[in-house]
């Protein structure tokens, strides 16, 4: 069995604040839980914040171009862009909401640091060995709606590859590399709630063997040439 | 918190079994479970299953294509296909692991009446109110590795609209539809395994607010001309 828990009570977070300190404050954690951290306490704790003239809308596109190295799709003000990291997403994940206005927060620079980051600090802080996801909200072409996928992560594989498995009879299974990060990330969302003001939660009891180094850049983020959608 | 229970102990599935008879026979449920069930043991029970000579590498391609109305991409034997549903997906789905040699599982005819059939059964045979999804798993691009998804559902919402919604600084929210049924199924796939043999868990403590009547067609499924990658 899996458990989904919110971490409730969280205080509001600021540039220069110490996440891994706030979680350790307001989470009981055990060995082996993957705690998720919403991109957006991220971006604030690290600074990644940029003013944004909220009556001048192209203020906002400006922002969007500077973090991105290309736009696929662009309609009305929804641009669907490729972003440094590799990310394909929309406004290269330049938000608005749950910032001040005036303010729009930007993706971190490394969220597989930042995971790293925060991993180390709850280690040190509490003395429990967990994993750490960064989530953002993406949309995804041909199906509607957004799910949380991992941006970034640290002591969890981004990847579990069954392939060279075999299946119930004995076949051996192709091409069954599960995105397990997406998946944690999309269940921990579940417990989140956009408007909730819950930025973080803990995902309780995944399969030990789903624990080593990882990274959402080296294992989840397709090259160019291996994409057919690109 | 959220619960997701891996339904142990179920038998192999053939065609004309009932799998609401045999969910129920192995899963204690409680009123507002969700209960995700993977495509391939509902194929099975409806009798989706085509012969394919093994030896025939053109056989598969062929089925491949009778379950598509097109073809977005092609590299080698992986087909990018749009299924009659309005699902894209590889090889339309039609999949060759977990059946019998000699033997392809296609894709339900409609995923949401084999979850509206599925809860019914449920609802007579243990009494209890759950909403179900049929799971199945896919790719997506810019991102490796695949993630469950669903592609059927009844008595839960598909999607939750959170437009309208004030964040935390009292900004109106734009564009946060979550598709949590998508979520749902990801997070179930955590506790079923590809390899595992467990083809049910249950999703329990989901917020009540999202059981209502819903499906993946009417709502997650994009139309062209809203779909920037079509």
């Amino acid at each position: 069995m899996i458990s989904l828990i919110p971490v409730a009570g969280m205080p509001e977070i600021h540039p220069g604040d110490v996440i891994a300190e706030v979680i350790a404050r307001h989470a009981e954690l055990a060995d082996g839980d993957v705690v998720v951290v919403t991109q957006k306490i991220v971006s604030k704790a690290e600074g990644r914040l940029v003013p944004i003239d909220p009556d001048d809308p192209g203020a906002a596109t400006q922002a969007i171009l500077d973090e991105s190295v290309r736009v696929l799709r662009r309609r009305d003000q929804l641009f669907i862009t490729e972003t440094r990291h590799g990310f394909v997403c929309a406004n290269s994940g330049v938000d608005l909401s749950n910032v001040e206005r005036g303010w729009a927060a930007l993706l971190p620079l490394d969220a597989d640091r930042s995971a790293r980051r925060i991993r180390d600090g709850l280690r040190g802080r509490t003395g429990n060995d967990v994993a750490v996801i960064v989530s953002d909200t993406f949309g995804r072409p041909w199906r509607h709606g957004l799910t949380d996928v991992a941006i970034g992560c640290a002591g969890i594989a981004a990847i579990v590859d069954l392939r060279g498995g075999v299946d119930t009879n004995g076949r051996e299974l192709h091409a069954t590399e599960i995105c397990i990060a997406d998946e944690i990330a999309g269940a921990a969302e579940l417990v989140m709630g956009k408007a909730s003001s819950i930025p973080v939660a803990i995902v309780r009891g995944v399969d030990p063997k789903w624990l080593r180094e990882s990274s959402v850049r080296a294992e989840i983020v397709r090259n160019h040439t291996d994409d057919l959608f690109r």
